[in-house]
């Protein structure tokens, strides 16, 4: 952590600066002068709260070179993290597809679509129980039990593991007892702290999407709230449950002719800075199916390691998000995908010191 | 709602769509043949869910005429709505300053700013037991039990009412049991989809703020979950909670110069298309004490009924948000807001169907 | 071009605006009553401003079918447009690799790179003797006629036709005496109406980038100022330049850590919209050289026809964009590239009118 | 300026970086080791290309102290600048009303607006000649020699200075010979350098907007262009024009309820960090009439030292952004702004070394 007084700061504020960091954190700092003074705070300082050095007199500006989502960092953990799914392994050098309905609408809307997300060659299957929504008038999903059986029902009929959104903290127990593989957190929830922290004190792999309204920041350090097994009051509760599969879904931007802005950049840069697995979601960034497509391949193209697309039996008649999910298209796109995978294999993601991943003037 | 065919769209692909407008929701259509065709929808449109036609073939886009947000809308309900905290009105010809520290650190700390917000002249005092933080190793409130008493004795201390942010759901009986006058949504939470109908079931005013990646319509259907009183199945499970009180606070661009872009047009404009009371926060839009009071003082300029702002007794020692926190500026803010207020009370924010909020090409 | 009325628009208010289609355009109308009113305009509106539409008294809002950008769009033009560039067929079914150093800031650097691009398999040798800068202080470029000279060099050296972005309309001659195959139109130029004029009062291909506050309307309206060859005030006083090709390259967003955000699915989607060749800029967009690789890949898997990217012979020594530029993996991208667009060369882009682009819900 | 070499750079690296400084620059270095070295650069820096440093390898990040935009900068020029027009002053404790009509479409037209502004107390009358539009079938002016004519005979009726905007630098001879006052830079035109460069060379007062792409350190540049005297090639070749006014307009983000979000932080920064005067477009960044009167309050409360707004004598019939445009409000606009103004003179813009505006944690 590198901390820049501002112009005209006294040698006092500086001192004081000094005085702080070894109080409240035990670290030791190193100044030089030039323009202005420069600080310099020597070992681990992710658990270093910039907010509270930044408000001390003087102080213009925190940065950081260890990052705050220490348990996400690639420079904690340098080799890929492989989390395994009912002896499925996802990251590392495998390409996982997930697909299916955008949400469970019916038995037979969801085993028929299972079945063709099971024929396209999928590894893990979509079974959305609850959908967060932006308006309350529009359809949230099933009753619960319900959902879970038809969810059950999908994966005996496909041999599958599932993934399923869990919206409601309360709803967890459910899930993990009708049997649901993977959890997964939406945008909407993906800085919601009791909900990741709960997922912190349970043994199921998670995928992680971000808001989309989040940073890379934000997202890694959502995933260190899973993680850490640290609680609401600083202390670490338990191992934290280092299950985390990254999947990123776009952002908010002002072009409006597509739904979010997938910063494309942004796989072989997530990469690089944590060793975490990392799917990407064509059909929720692009929100169009005549894009979902080329938008898959560019994904694995850039370096993720598996996409989550929605997969309907008959997508003019879905419930929710219709427009973005693929029919026959499926198994092309699958095969595709494993293509381009399998021929740039050889073709490193750099994840040593030299990638980084600031931008130039 | 207005659904426009795309190029090309068959006779049939129309009629298919007029046909599932009728059977899904009651509603009739009328067409008109230009370039393309489109169908316009009659009656009150809130519980159709566009994403249901978009998906059928044919359908090119689908404007709304009828808010997704009814029960927010001014549409619905012309008057401004007026909430009683206390024997203290929000909304309408009032303006409401709410201020206080960011959170509760400790007692001196909490009740020696508390008593300079009263002594600044706020109507409401935060009192924030939980902070909702972006890194799991940061400081997210002392333990709830003794913020809650602390949160009393500011309230016992200065006999204003409070504002404390609700981020768990499992905190809300300790809240009201509490006292705590209003409860506040925060950025992370304002789409949490289980809290807000939570809040829909219990008779407390609720602050709602914005998502940083949220839009208006966002925003206003967050406003409707509260007030909607619709359960998770579609069902009308009680009267809802109207006592909804808006913040807003900014979101995300690309200026990095700025913590969040505080879009001032939007004051006047969610003043026009909702009629529930409208506050503005510039400690966490502007993020630094330099630019707070002048921004406050904007906002009360652009219409916006009140302003909520951290008020802090020692900001460099703060443990959260210090460098946004006001001092002993806190009064000479209060006083100039309530100037700006008076002087313009006779200009009108429109309220009328003229007042379009569509931008100019 | 659909108008919607406001609601509570009087039907005096709807006839002003059928009889200013008719008066100001020579179109007819029709329209349809139901919860507001809606008016459809017939025939070619492309010509139609839609803000003089706007601001009619009780209009809401305008909706385009015909869009703005008529001579860039596939609705007018069906078939892909293909550019030659003395010999070398741009856009269609073809892969353009353009690439060279950012700037040239001496003669030999400018030289080794040409080789070291030549080398690689470039189609196309950027030949930049203008830079476009954010500061004044900063380099931009040699003296014009020595820049000239060298990019001259570097063609007879490499036999490549060349790119050089036109910053001053008054280089332009200077340009085209000197033999540069393609003019490029940089981000800071890219909506300057006098530089896009005098571009289609000319007979050279052009590689046109978008700025980075542009969304794709603005994008392939400023192609249509190159292309219509209409002048300031409205005549068609030429036939246009219709050999423009495109090349995205990220928009501003809020993430920091990327340089832009290059959003994936406006490949697929420009593709649809427009029938002029697409390529993209993996160095601009990411900023970085450890990303530069995976982009490039990404970019052509998700549709592009091309990629232009910075190759530097001494990234470290560079005057402009070190950062960004690659060395000696120039040649994997090329043949990696060809092979990621020969295996999707099955896999078409959607160009009916089935194609939307309309975001979902 | 302040370089982070990345975590694992070498000691030879770190050396490469301080010798590159010493012998481009001529500045001096000092550094400190802690997690990763850190090196300071001594002196002024704002010539310092930090691509170039950047490029180097090890470098991490490069942090500005001195800013990029010296010569806009406060920190080079404590004073408050203020900008005479005519004997009008503009910046420092004044506030300008600049008004009229978007565009100039007739003679009638111009010269009942110009009345209209008059009448309603404007300081500076706007005298549009040329438009830039997004889309080249739009209007964009009346032919140059009667635009002008009109544009005197709006100054000869008034009395007022006036501003016109500025696009073909071909144009800017006929502008200074028909006595135009101030010369309007606009948003497509904000970084096209040649433009700038051109106005450094002329003695007239300049309005300045930046691009909606542009965030503060790009704005303050352009500021630069015109200030600094320096050609293409780095040459000091004049004095600069030192009579630049600033306007903000707002910036594209992803609210599409509003035209711009105009981020009201930016003004009392932007007051901050540059000495130059100040102005805010509310019709520009709103682009509604119903919102213009609020936010132009809004800006005058937020410290902006002068309005710039469309008056259009009958918006209904405007050929140019005529939604935007007020009419008979403007006198009420000019008299509250006034006011605003007028009470909040006591209340200071902090513009010492302690009103940082770097965002909070």
């Amino acid at each position: 952590m590198i901390i820049h007084m501002a112009e005209g700061a006294s040698p006092e504020q500086t001192q004081r600066v000094i005085d702080r960091i070894w109080t409240d954190y035990g670290l030791h700092c190193e100044t030089i002068v030039s323009a202005t003074t420069v600080v310099g705070v020597k070992g681990i300082t992710s658990y270093v709260d910039e907010g509270r050095i930044l408000e001390l007199p003087g102080v213009d500006r925190v940065i950081r070179i260890t990052e705050k989502y220490k348990d996400a960092s690639r420079n904690f953990h340098h080799e890929d993290t492989i989390v395994d799914v009912q002896g499925t392994p996802i990251g590392g050098p495998h390409l996982t597809m997930v697909g299916g309905p955008c949400a469970i609408e019916s038995e037979s809307q969801a085993l028929e679509s299972a079945r063709m997300a099971k024929d396209a060659g999928v590894d893990v299957l979509r079974t959305f129980v609850d959908k967060s929504r932006t308006s309350p008038y529009d359809y949230r999903g099933l009753p619960l039990e319900q959902g879970l059986e038809i969810a059950q029902a999908m994966m005996a009929e496909t041999g599958l593991p599932s993934v399923s959104e869990l919206i409601d903290i309360r709803h967890l127990d459910a899930f993990l007892k009708a049997g649901i593989s993977i959890i997964q957190i939406g945008a909407r929830s993906a800085q919601y702290s009791p909900l990741l922290e709960e997922l912190s004190r349970v043994d199921v792999p998670v995928i992680l999407k971000h808001g989309f309204g989040n940073d890379m920041n934000e997202w890694l350090c959502a995933a260190a709230y899973i993680m850490s097994g640290i609680d609401r009051e600083g202390r670490t509760v338990g191992s934290g449950n280092r299950k985390v599969i990254l999947c990123y879904r776009g952002i908010k931007a002002f072009e409006t002719e597509t739904r979010f802005a997938a910063d494309i950049s942004m796989i072989p840069l997530v990469r690089t800075k944590s060793h975490l697995p990392l799917l990407a979601d064509p059909s929720h960034s692009s929100g169009d199916r005549s894009l979902v497509e080329r938008v898959a391949y560019a994904f694995v193209a850039a370096g993720a390691q598996g996409v989550e697309f929605d997969i309907h039996n008959n997508p003019e008649e879905a419930l929710v998000d219709g427009k973005q999910a693929v029919n026959s298209e499926a198994r092309r796109i699958v095969e595709n995908a494993r293509k381009i995978h399998a021929m740039l294999a050889g073709v490193g993601i750099e994840t040593g010191s030299n990638a980084a991943g600031v931008p130039a003037g």
